[in-house]
């Protein structure tokens, strides 16, 4: 038997004849001509049967779309083929066949179903090419993002999802029966990656999150992806957000080199990253808003999303940038553990990144000294007793650090312009939703 | 102010002066001169304060070890010297000081304490060389596992960890509450994975799974990271067992190239991985095990531990390997999507991967064939219902697949030689421990 090849190395084999694999994605009965598209784990390859009889085991129509055959044929080049060259000549093999008829159909060159049918059958529908190609680019994100922090010497860490208190607050968490004790899932890895960067200094962590929030949103997951970074011995958070400029240029020069055909098939325009991302002081922000669109939002202690919008909006008449950092959030809307601003003690070390108006990373300096900790814990009005395991890191010895989260999922939803963040998840859980 | 160079870079600077910052690993006052360990996210480096003067703010011995401080000084080729360079000539400044005494000495060659102390300090004792070293290497085996896919063609999948059902049983399960309707942890990606082969043939995924095993042994964590691989179109197991050997091996020669010094540190002996790994069928091994030690195991459905220690033995001998396959194990005690061998079907399609005579990997083909997935349902004695979410994609055209999955603490646990498991995790969790 011929070896079988993917229809990533057929150009290769253009005047010889191949054997490939994959599912029937398509099958168009013309009279006298025969139109097959086949579908591997790739891309997608048509070929053409002149006869019936090259039809083989499709000839008589009973065997669906989404059959898995072998397809033995010559490799011709064709400009009117998509992809430039089509087979001929067909020798078709039955490997699975399929005869249930499809939930959604695959073969169009968009999917036409509502969101909820597209979630509920997500195990087929993924197969379409336009939804593989989203998934596709979230391992590519995964892949710049680790790629872009290896190369800055930072160590990859894993750290638990099951925890013994809540990380920032008891509200939106999940709680669990751990052999008779009540435990919960992580929100956040925060405080394992703090205490790894007195291990490691720089580390990240690919994994994912939980939050119990009540909300049905096109923008909330209750489970996601977190990109998470945390690095020590920085000067401020301004250390960090130029850390978070390179990793960003990292996922999308990642995508850009690798995922060419992905981007093409969704239509992505990319964003270019500026050398060094504009930046804006909270207040400033505010002032910016009240003299530009005449709208007073001084004083609030954070930005709305209409607030966003008109700051993206600046960004890109002043300086042409999709990006925008917004910098020094009142500490009383950040978490306690968030380093305020030396000068200005009612303002944080932190910062969003903007992108096209919308809030896509949050991060900043965190609290490096214990006795800040307790401090700021007792401000907040919290205990210390769920926090003393993790703080024990502070009391020998923490550089100043800080980090960010990049929310995969928002990610990939802002940048190919999805209708909502569950289009941009593997197997999405929502408030209702826990299967497939 | 001089810019930080790190320990890693301070090898290009001899003759030199640098600023170094990070942890105070050690200090020795041997009268006229002073004898200082600087330790930072990477190794450790000597320096030499030949006055009282030179030790600066250290001078007083009021600041402890661990103290976070910067210290400029002339780079010195010193053959005697750890590293075979110090630092002479010091001016020390301190960045945060540190008061408390710390619950392990960090800066002993090997790490004094139980396992217990190991654990509950993990948030410093993770600081020590050793312990760093660990987690070092789970990086580096987790990157090398990646690489190796990634050449191969395969795509990242990141599937939910909150499901609606158990995978395989009702049984070891963490649950919780999804508001207010009740959830499960997921104990392996399993069906994810096979349902990703139906989009894009082939797939891993590196994250935690979940497992409530009521047991506190010395190879049992509720909480591991699992290196999960699946792959569509293969002949049958040994098309897996092939790829499990590439990526063994991938998994090796990063961490032998990339992480030498923590390697050496560990002691680590390196295995090799034979070109192509011995195998070995389930009721042959039993046979050889009554030839060859007299002990009839003939008709047991399993190994048992001794069982895998003698083929283990058997392997190294007979063949020089560390590594032995024992494939077609009995359908009864593999899960009931193992897919059976055509030829005995009281066999499995499935193996395990014995390292130096403890099994390793588990791994095999699956099902493909819906009709199949009813029928292996109703012999076990398992409800449909809970599984026809996932069970979808088998109506719909599904290859020959299958894949396997190792346990990244067990590997690192197996290859350094230690003494439990729960050495090789971050933040282990077992039946008492869900803190730090």
């Amino acid at each position: 038997m011929m070896e079988r090849i993917s229809t990533v190395d057929i150009r290769q084999h253009i005047g010889q004849r191949v054997r490939l694999a994959g599912w029937l994605h398509s099958l168009r009965r013309m009279g006298g001509i025969n139109f097959l598209v086949l579908r591997d784990g790739w891309r997608l390859v048509q070929a053409v049967a002149e006869t019936e009889a090259e039809l083989g085991p499709l000839q008589d129509g009973i065997l669906g779309l989404e059959s898995i055959i072998a397809l033995e044929g010559d490799v011709v080049s064709e400009p009117q083929a998509p992809g430039g060259l089509e087979l001929h000549h067909l020798a078709i093999e039955v490997l699975t066949p399929v005869t249930e008829v499809l939930p959604v159909s695959l073969n169009k060159r968009k999917i036409s179903a509502s969101i909820g049918t597209l979630l509920d059958h997500a195990v087929v529908t993924y197969r379409h090419p336009t939804q593989r190609a989203i998934l596709r680019l979230s391992a590519g994100a995964m892949a710049g993002f680790r790629s872009a922090l290896m190369a800055r010497d930072f160590t990859e860490i894993q750290t638990p999802k099951i925890v013994a208190s809540a990380t920032e607050s008891g509200a939106n968490v999940f709680k669990l029966d751990y052999f008779g004790r009540p435990a919960y899932l992580a929100q956040s890895p925060q405080f394992y990656k703090q205490i790894m960067v007195g291990v490691f200094e720089r580390v990240f962590e690919v994994g994912p999150v939980f939050r119990a929030e009540p909300h049905d949103t096109t923008r909330h997951l209750n489970e996601y992806v977190s990109l998470d970074v945390e690095m020590g011995f920085i000067a401020n958070h301004f250390t960090i957000m130029a850390l978070l400029r390179e990793v960003i240029a990292g996922i999308l020069s990642t995508l850009a080199e690798q995922y060419h055909a992905e981007l093409e098939l969704l239509d992505v325009h990319m964003p270019a990253v500026p050398t060094e991302i504009p930046h804006i002081f909270f207040a400033d922000a505010q002032e910016l808003i009240l003299q530009r669109y005449g709208v007073d939002v001084r004083g609030e202690p954070d930005l709305s999303p209409q607030d966003e919008r008109w700051l993206g909006e600046w960004a890109k008449q002043e300086f042409g940038s999709d990006f925008l950092f917004v910098t020094g959030y009142p500490m009383r809307k950040r978490p306690f553990y968030t380093h305020p601003d030396p000068e200005r003690p009612e303002y944080s070390n932190s910062f969003d990144l903007l992108f096209r108006g919308t809030e896509l990373v949050t991060g900043g300096q965190r609290l490096h000294l214990y006795s800040d900790y307790i401090t700021a814990l007792q401000k907040a009005g919290l205990p210390l007793e769920p926090f003393e395991s993790s703080l024990e890191t502070f009391k020998y010895g923490m550089p100043p650090h800080g980090g960010f989260a990049i929310g995969l999922e928002r990610l990939l939803m802002q940048l190919i312009g999805l209708p909502t963040i569950k289009l941009a998840a593997m197997f999405p859980r929502d408030l209702t939703r826990l299967t497939p």
